[in-house]
């Protein structure tokens, strides 16, 4: 196959050219792709023709002077450049660009895991370091502190998925609230830290967040206003002992019943990790295939979802979270818990299993894939307040409107705490253009459904990511324009991302 | 008395006449004040001269819209102004802004409880709001929710209080974090709603912060970025009971032990409230003063205070913290609690009385001003790891340096989480011109003794902003500059707030 040419936007080839040899000077050649040794970045599961996203290189920077030097030469070529940590943001785009032609900043090879206090339980990481690396680091050193990783956690890192506000399972499952501290590089190539960072001989960088004067770490999150090179992160004491719990809800709409039920508990720290309720269909991609059970046209009939999962002891809602703790401070929690879910008719069924609660890391969560064959996968994921009423109603809009289009419901309900997250996978055969372009149609309808509503979109596609920043308003973008002038003038650094462009009105 | 001239830098006394009419155009003249009608604003503690930090003016907005004219006039005429909620900053600079003729812009009439959720636990308030209304509002509609305050609770308010990124003792102690969305007038004007807030008709403001894109919410605390205008709160659940601890620590270093054993517990979740060390001297402020004590030359005799605290059944290191929850989810933390002190020499004693860690508002914290007459406080706030050792040092230091000034040494010793805030109250006659200025001068060199060893100053009295933001280094002064240029290009917002300016270098 021929190297394929993709020029960043506004410039020529002989001025790529000239920055690709700047480029390679820097990192050394076999650290910078084009053409077909792109291919592994190219793979998208979103419903978008990679055509539209195709990135123009890859740059493997292998420390801080790397990126500060990739940087000068991307402000002076004014060449578009999309940092990744390990590229897996699966289901929003994996690694590829918001817009076509942007050179990818790939930092995997920065993995080195800086430092873990034990006593502090407190780690400062690179943008390469994955879960699974620093799971395995802790495990050899034997020590007792949790990871919290979200659904695809061995093969991603704890800077990119808390760079995207991701979040999982356990008490620490806010990414972003249990971060501390960041090392930036600015698109002039200054290095900033944040929080207690920017003292010298500090001491406190990973412990107290804010530093003095304003608070700057959110910035850094979901947007290309720098590049984070170090990030301090909080990690859980191993607690004593845990027990996990699942209430099996009968009926679908004891989903209200369920979340106002939880809610309480939540709150009142009784329940300290998020409560996930999984749909049945969503229950099933673990143990069968769409296939296997329907082959007419349109989605699934919710009848046989159901009666299917019944077969296999599955409820149409299925609630998970976990009690920590010694086992004393467990038992009478348990009561509390078991005691609340009796008027809802939930089933308590004791010491379940949802590895992800009890730092495991597992890929079963990607199973979800087998449902239909292809690959295709996007996620819709939403915000409401943890309140019975706001599960149907997103329940409701996102079936209605997914069955329309001839797709499949599958969907998670979390209370975090006083906000709930909807979150639904939308499952497609990735090889079949017909089918992306009826989720892509999908996916806008929602999109607009759901901000119309007022159940705000928290994290999008990169082919989504304006549509969804229109949404919200003309100050909020305005405002995001304003700061990505004061820190990116050129607006070299990730363009598009959320919606976000130096330039514009 | 003759009215005081003191005009806005810059600003000519015709040109400020003209904008002081406007103001009164906008607001109604009774809420425009200057000369004798500012002597409640001038009054500071801090040990500094209120000539150097004298207002021009006061306008009392009363609305978004008073505030949007208010904030025009100021960039036309480039007149500085000094958003203040409650102006009760007290040993930080109380009213007064950070450079003499800013122009005080008080919100105290902008008072309404917008909206008290209590399903979902959260409200919104406007920022002459304080927690003696908001308390009274709750108690009045029997409504189960707690808040959380700082030691100033019944006269300062939610909005300047987690805007400064002040703390309390409860399970909510940490405002900033308990905080969700805000409703922010820009320099220019515009209004800014963060997180969810932009969304038309969003469910969602107060109960997820993030919203979609950079947060932003950081941006608007400790800085002069925007006007705060609306706060969402989150508020604590009543717990169904709460047992509040309190451990005497009978030899002085035995703070260290201390600090270490209840990390864990706070890391484990144990203890979900600050773990609050306060030392004899700071606990005898409530029971006498220092004439009574001692009338000798120099800081109190350390030996003294501890003879006479011990008489009154005060230990030289007094450690409180609550537990929530109910009593049979309290027993078995008591036990893990009360074992885990049996190795550092503490004596456990159960039900102890601080209305700050039960939703009890009270002003007896501020007795400590009794200690000496005269009314000057500042306060020395300073951050490190939670570990014994930072504390001991942090001790030293703070005691050796007042001490080498005459002064007493009160301090709290407070573990948060990871983080442990040394907090001293420097008491002195405010009156007494040459203790002003052995005061300032202590402060100068506390000051660069903590940074110097690590511990980071994270929240400063007006006349140490400058000195306290230049220990954060250049990078860190030049992003706020360029942040404030972005938001605030006239420089009309609070000039000098967190040592930041929109012009220099």
């Amino acid at each position: 196959m021929p190297p394929r040419i993709v020029l960043p936007a506004g410039v020529s080839s002989e001025i790529f050219e000239r920055a690709l040899a700047e480029f390679r000077h820097l990192v050394g050649a076999q650290h910078v792709l084009r053409g077909a040794d792109l291919l592994p970045y190219r793979k998208i599961m979103i419903p978008a023709s990679e055509h539209d996203y195709e990135p123009s290189a890859a740059v493997l920077a292998g420390s801080v002077s790397d990126v500060q030097g990739v940087l000068a030469v991307c402000n002076k070529y004014r060449i578009a450049l999309w940092p990744i940590s390990t590229g897996r943001n699966l289901g929003y785009g994996s690694a590829l660009p918001a817009t076509r032609g942007q050179v990818i900043l790939d930092l995997k090879r920065m993995n080195r895991i800086l430092e873990v206090d034990p006593q502090l339980c407190t780690a400062l990481v690179e943008p390469g370091v994955t879960y699974q690396q620093l799971h395995d680091y802790l495990k050899d050193r034997a020590l007792a502190l949790w990871l919290d990783f979200p659904g695809d956690g061995p093969l991603v890192g704890p800077v990119g998925n808390t760079l995207e506000r991701g979040t999982g399972r356990t008490a620490y499952a806010d990414h972003f609230a249990n971060a501390c501290g960041m090392e930036v590089v600015l698109a002039d190539g200054r290095v900033l830290r944040t929080g207690m960072g920017s003292l010298p001989n500090s001491t406190s960088w990973q412990v107290f967040k804010y530093g003095y004067g304003p608070y700057l770490d959110g910035l850094f999150t979901q947007s290309g206003f720098g590049i984070v090179t170090k990030l301090g992160l909080w990690l859980m004491p191993a607690p004593p002992a845990y027990r996990t719990v699942l209430v099996q809800l009968w009926h679908d709409d004891d989903l209200a019943a369920a979340v106002e039920a939880v809610r309480p508990l939540r709150l009142s720290g009784t329940i300290t990790n998020p409560c996930v309720l999984t749909n049945a269909n969503l229950m099933l991609t673990q143990l069968t295939r769409r296939s296997e059970l329907y082959q007419g046209t349109g989605a699934v009939p919710e009848s046989l979802i159901v009666s299917v999962a019944r077969e296999h002891g599955i409820a149409p809602w299925n609630l998970t979270f976990s009690l920590y703790g010694t086992p004393e401070q467990i038992a009478p929690s348990l009561d509390v818990v078991t005691k609340a879910f009796d008027s809802t008719g939930g089933r308590v069924v004791l010491d379940y299993h949802d590895g992800a609660q009890s730092n495991e890391l597992s890929l079963s969560a990607f199973s979800l894939l087998n449902w239909v064959g292809g690959g295709g996968l996007v996620w819709l994921a939403s915000v409401s307040p943890a309140r019975g009423r706001d599960a149907l109603s997103q329940r409701d809009l996102a079936r209605r409107i997914l069955a329309q289009h001839g797709l499949d419901y599958l969907a998670s309900v979390t209370v975090q705490g006083r906000d709930l997250h909807h979150l639904a996978a939308v499952i497609f055969d990735h090889e079949d253009a017909q089918a992306r372009l009826r989720v892509r149609s999908c996916l806008e309808e929602l999109v607009a459904a759901f901000n119309g509503n007022g159940y705000g979109i928290y994290r999008a596609s990169i082919d989504c990511m304006g549509e969804v920043a229109r949404a919200y308003g003309e100050v909020n973008r305005s405002v995001n324009r304003a700061l990505k002038r004061a820190l990116d003038p050129n607006g070299v650094l990730a363009p598009g991302k959320s919606g976000i462009h130096v330039a514009g009105s």
